[in-house]
């Protein structure tokens, strides 16, 4: 199906809703994270309407995810004090229907990355997965040319279709929404799989980007979810597929603000597109979302 | 008693002194604080034209805070390691007459930060203890609303005399400064409560902005010390308010650069107005102070 | 030898060769380092057209810095659980081939610090030390006056040509470049002593630009390294001084880059500058680099 056609009117529309489910229920989003992207995390969540929570320590990690309506575990700077942390806590929102978003930077790159990312796909629930190729291809088994925690040069020319079908595996597979992000996103709960042609080549120019995109999926996890534990909102028809649209609103949300960041920046450079990026994420709307979106279904 | 008469010309004019000592003195502020806000709070001490030093293990807090003019403790992201040397590090500072100021980041969200921030006021002397009104609320035994570490909607609508009453009650109790920041501040020093209506409601769309406040503090409290560990430099009749009138200068120069970059960010959204709130830090004077400052007594 | 002659033409010369080379290897920069500044040294590394990692933990970063390029060791928040990742990543760097630069931020200001840079010296191969002046006078024995992270005073007022003694000297006894940093900066290997005079006193208005002129240091380092683990690349004729060179780029590129920010930023203040400095890092090239290096050798 191309761009344009109901079915995209019908995604289009629940991101809109959602996004304003964010603003107006303000969801608490508790992450256990890296140390060098976590700001920009926080202030974007704050930006895009909900409220972030950042707490590793394992002595409150489950009180803590008790109040929140979405989990976001990041295991950029992974260490053996906060791998506990991200299990006691993912365990605690599992049991309270919490939505988990897992972001595995960097498996593929060392043994304990992924261990840690096995054990937390073993062990817990995941609702959304969001990676870029080389991390999903390693999630997938598939052995990634992993080159630090950027995407390898191999991997980032896995085509779009090919992506698709790993991104529907993995979703499969696991039982949870799969998004592999990049110059096309592609996310796939399994039954559907659609593409975003949203962002721009900046957004590999300041790190982290992948890390907020993340985020953003936690925030509109966290609307999706009934505030008081209720069942997830969605548009009529689409209940079976609100994670999907949770995480194809944080990722259309990071394209957009992206485009829209590079417009102002202009040729100033990474450091004001940086910047620029939190204030479009600002202003973001359903309206803004729907006039912009290159989103297509598999 | 209103703005503009004489008692508050007093003030301002002893936050005016006390801005140029910070610059003149240049205090190093120690602090053990979280890792989301910290590059905010150490640009920020810099902008204010202190010298900020971050350093959290047990091995050498002690040492550090020795040669520091104050130290901020804030429980951001508190873990079992960072505890430990947020008590050394005070008992040494309390030994040595070193301003500590406590910020309670999400007292009354997790047993953990309760017990942290009843452990810090009952084993260690607090010079200023600084929170949003859920979490000074929750230190006055009044039963928070936390939600997570913003301050929730019932808490937020609590008046500004009620507030009034609930700072002097826990600077009486425990013998510290206790400063309630939000729509209006307010601060009180048990025998005098001040009112401060500066600042601008988009401090609370950039995370951090309440640390970043309590490190502004801690410069004031460090100007406030004698370089040389000798009394407290106050305005002449104002000594035994000397910390009432830093944690004062901390509040209003928050809230006098949030709107000055307000003013300058216009609508441009977050991420300009964060970078703007340093830019501003450090064009602050006391003649700028003087003439934005909206402060009233009690 | 003066600013212009024919040596420092070929130094500039190989600075120039050695950005190029960033750019087109984009080298993996492995980062044990602070909480603090970590961002800003993430998205420099990324501005000069390297890819960092930030990876602390002892089970994984043996495994990290085999797959990159270079290592940047930085003791800002030092803590006893990375001090042993410090030392296992440098020792299997050393044993790879591949550059440590070492950046002792704060030594003098505590035991723990002073112990550690020791042991770091005395047990791994250091192949450039980046500190202020406080810090490498500790490092050369010299007594330091440090006061926190900043530079003392008194060290700052150490004339240039005894500094560039001090580095000479550092360089001969640990058999490192040595670079201290400053008003001017000076690096030496031993053999050859070079003086920058680009910067401006801004660089010192923003919290950590030591810390990301080590991190540029380090992308400059890797990318002097055959990318295949091969010989360092260097002009010719220059082979036996690549690391000088490298450290030398790192340096030039912060000084450079913050002559433009200031330039941009103008009167605006220490944020708009520091986001102006990520800008300017992004668009160095080596004419620009060229046109405005001022360089001279002892």
């Amino acid at each position: 199906m191309g761009i344009g056609d109901p079915t995209n009117v019908g995604m289009v529309a629940g991101i809109g809703r959602l996004l304003q489910d964010v603003r107006r229920k303000r969801p608490v989003i508790h992450h256990i994270t890296n140390y060098v992207t976590v700001n920009d995390c926080a202030n974007a969540v704050l930006a895009i309407g909900a409220s972030p929570i950042m707490a590793d320590d394992i002595d409150e990690v489950e009180e803590i995810v008790s109040v929140s309506s979405a989990l976001v575990l990041n295991i950029g700077t992974l260490n053996g004090r906060t791998i506990d942390s991200m299990l006691a806590a993912a365990r605690k929102a599992n049991e309270l229907s919490i939505p988990v978003v897992l972001d595995p930077v960097g498996a593929g790159a060392s043994g304990l990355r992924n261990r840690t990312v096995e054990r937390l796909i073993k062990e817990i629930r995941v609702d959304v997965l969001r990676g870029n190729m080389s991390e999903i291809r390693f999630v997938a088994g598939l052995g990634a040319a992993t080159k630090g925690v950027d995407v390898s040069d191999a991997d980032a020319a896995v085509g779009t279709e090919a992506g698709g079908a790993i991104a529907e595996n993995v979703a499969k597979t696991l039982g949870c929404v799969t998004a592999i992000t990049g110059a096309t996103d592609i996310i796939s709960d399994g039954e559907r799989t659609i593409f975003v042609e949203n962002g721009t080549e900046m957004l590999s120019k300041v790190t982290g980007t992948g890390c907020v995109c993340s985020s953003l999926v936690g925030a509109f996890c966290g609307a999706a979810r009934g505030v008081d534990g209720g069942p997830p909102v969605a548009p009529a028809g689409m209940v079976d597929h609100v994670m999907l649209i949770a995480a194809a609103g944080g990722i259309l949300s990071m394209g957009v603000a992206g485009e829209i960041a590079l417009h102002r920046a202009g040729a100033s450079g990474p450091g004001s597109f940086h910047l620029g990026l939190i204030d479009a994420i600002g202003e973001l709307d359903a309206e803004t979302l729907a006039r912009r979106a290159r989103i297509r279904e598999a």
